[in-house]
């Protein structure tokens, strides 16, 4: 509907004119702006802005905005990312031997929520490998043990270079990554099967039916190397009672993990999400 | 903790560069934006924004803001609102017999989450009076007949002009207003017991009763000539089952009520609501 | 877990004793009782209730239950439905262009959350074959129009035969049924595209964007010959805003549609639904 | 609309038969059951039961009921206990310097939604003496220091009984009960401002935001002698977003808490809750 469009996400420290000063780039060069949200977060002292412009009638060659926008970044002391619709992100999703996340985000992507490709398929275990093949998919088994798990992090990683993957989505992988691993591939999204920071780490459902909870929750956030402590993304919950067995539970937090998942995915996908402090502002 | 701010709400036909000439104005004359939030439908061709800045250090007088932006807004065709928040909005609260919605805004205004004055109730019943006294505000009994709506409708809006009056809440009152009397005084928030349209008009809670829905709802929006067919500005639900009864509806439904009525006010004190179309923009 | 077991689905006028009554039967016949749920309606003087046993240790033979539990319901001028756990129920599901609806059903129904079989997909179009295919499933294309619909539905209602089928889901199957075929095939469960009674009929994401509501919602319900008017099951909602397009509302539509829809089917493969006075009884 | 109800809220090892035999203890002298439901907690092999019958027209006085009713529940180990809606239970309502939750109370108390009576007040501090002279309720301020603690707290237990309390309400009284006082007066609810088990403890607003969660919650519980580790009776929760201050979270979570405690009580006054193995099993 809008034709191409780039999109600058921008932080820095607040000040006066910040809005004016970033709306006048885009139109003093001829952009249309379809999409402009802020935040100031006044504690943090910190000003976060996402803006889209359509890129026809846009003066700038896509080349050159990078640089003619750092002449006006840099003096503020801002960090930004730029990002051009046409540009279509490549996605490598990660499963265990659960299929639902995964079938979830295939069907979005084949539906056009997904502005993305799926290019790869990494597992540990072969199981969802017949999935891969009905889409079309290249899958690889990479099984882990506690003695193996930095080589294969390795494989992994070349995988990913090799596909030219710029997201990794972890879709029920129930293994956790080494902190090397995250820093060398910071842009990950894990799916976590409990309302955050409630029931971090194993079993989350078994220990929520213990605790006699009457509502659980599922966490979509950015993986850091402390397990499920990352920049929380998207959160979802849904009511249970008495009635509900721990099977109950796991059945109902499906639908939970595979919706607040892809909401995630997409915002990410849309470059809506800005993160700080641990932290994700979501222009929503 | 912004110290004394001001708001414009916008809207004009959209074109490039309205971001940038907005913000312009208020950074061109030393102002700090702590709020800005834009809209654009593209289907309606109009652009709709909230903008809000500090007083402080601001080069212009308040008597002069709007002069001044008019120089700017007229040639946009714009229609725009300026407020000021050392100016603090009088409401008048119409009841009936029902206590739940007024109880709710009097103890929000007291524990200082509504920024505005409640000098004045009125309602076609006289059973509230003691909590108007409780809390000193005036009271008026303005009984409502059929014959008598008219001429009753004359004191109603002479009060309002009396007591400075911004805006009218009704919070169950449980009569129709005059079309005549929304034209004169269109500042009016009504909280309807169902998640309209569904069961718009009366006794909601018996028919969704009888229709067996699943879950209920609340819905706040502006008056209009036509019955609840007012721009919506809040609407939020509660699930029920079969074991509800009506009077379990009713009392489920005033939780309801007074949250979302509540939630309203508040957004419309703050001047986070823009109307058209008969929809609302809520820049919340 | 529990082995076969038998569930009654009884509802007769309120009188005492009912629950000793019924609850003696399994009793004095060696049954295990795992759930039993009781409702009276009061208002209508009806006593509604679910019992499920287990079968093993039972005395009574399973088809020897229906003619002995009619020694009691009889007098007590009861109407009751008697379902084995081992008698699996066929469904038909009947879709036209949408696949969200489809393809969660059969995912559901391989991840073993609905205890049924799908042995048939209907279509008034050609487009899903390929997933029916896909999924081993016979596969009947019927077009409608205005001319032929009756005669159609004739083919349809031999279909349903054929094949044994016990439940219809119209998956969004976007195409009215006759009074007379519903009277023929009473067991259908429709999902409606809105928060019933909002919005029924065409177009529902459309009316509820130009109507400006703040929540959006689906239904799944019985089909009966009046439009959206039978006996609802199942309905939830999600928040929507301004920035929600028409396609906004459309793709986050689906999840709600997919999701209400498997709940209900899920409730009455369950046998957990009683319908009295066009409303339902859920013993969830 | 019932007339007088007897309620028997009754736990027992699970076995064969024990719906027949609660229910035909009713029926067998001619009482009429207005309410029955049943769990079975199969994992913990325990059955656990509420069932509330109409007294008119029962054969055994009120004085009998226990008696005869433990000749039918000893010998399947049952524990059980026996109410009667004719004996209101008195309720002290303990708070320290916030208001919602106390004027929630008290309105719902005089609204008729609470079956109960609420004659006294207690605080560590004497902020709200007013209102509780505006409601004509005795007020009693008892500081607590660390030192003073257990001496104020055998002040506190001397009131309950002297008013001859059923159940102490923490409506945000925020202090943390000794072991001791716990044992001596089981019937507490307490209302924390988190979704347990997340931030359980101090300022959970304070830290829900600097987590970064996108949901926030609250928490009613019976206390027990390990803070916020009671069983749980009731949660909800709400959306927040990167533009909600901790001061807005504060203000949201109120709105929860006064609904989530008044939603506790009233079941706890209704005799809907069991608890075993610190969870709740809450008829509803």
């Amino acid at each position: 509907m809008n034709g191409s469009t780039a999109t600058l996400l921008i932080s820095c420290p607040d000040q006066k004119g910040l809005v004016a000063k970033f709306a006048n780039f885009i139109y003093a060069n001829g952009g249309n702006i379809i999409h402009a949200d802020h935040h100031t977060d006044f504690s943090a002292g910190l000003f976060l802005t996402r803006i889209e412009w359509q890129l026809e009638g846009f003066n700038l060659p896509p080349e050159m905005i990078n640089p003619a926008f750092a002449a006006i970044a840099k003096p503020l002391d801002a960090r930004w990312r730029l990002h051009f619709s046409e540009v279509i992100p490549r996605i490598a999703i990660w499963v265990t031997k659960q299929d639902h996340c995964l079938l979830d985000l295939l069907w979005r992507q084949q539906a056009g929520e997904l502005p993305a490709s799926i290019p790869l398929i990494i597992s540990n275990h072969s199981q969802l490998k017949s999935i891969a093949e009905q889409f079309g998919i290249d899958f690889h088994h990479i099984p882990i043990t506690k003695e193996t798990k930095l080589e294969q992090e390795a494989k992994q990683l070349a995988l990913l270079r090799e596909y030219g993957i710029d997201l990794v989505v972890l879709a029920k992988y129930m293994q956790i990554l080494s902190a090397d691993f995250v820093q060398k591939f910071p842009n990950i999204i894990n799916i976590h099967h409990s309302f955050l920071p409630a029931f971090a780490g194993a079993n989350p459902y078994q220990r929520a039916y213990e605790r006699g909870v009457k509502i659980i929750g599922a966490t979509a956030h950015y993986a850091t190397a402390d397990l499920d402590e990352g920049p929380i993304i998207e959160q979802d919950v849904e009511r249970i009672s008495h009635r509900d067995t721990v099977a109950d539970l796991i059945r109902k937090g499906k639908d939970l993990e595979r919706v607040v998942l892809a909401r995630a995915v997409r915002l990410h996908l849309q470059n809506r999400i800005l993160v700080y402090s641990n932290k994700t502002v979501v222009f929503a």
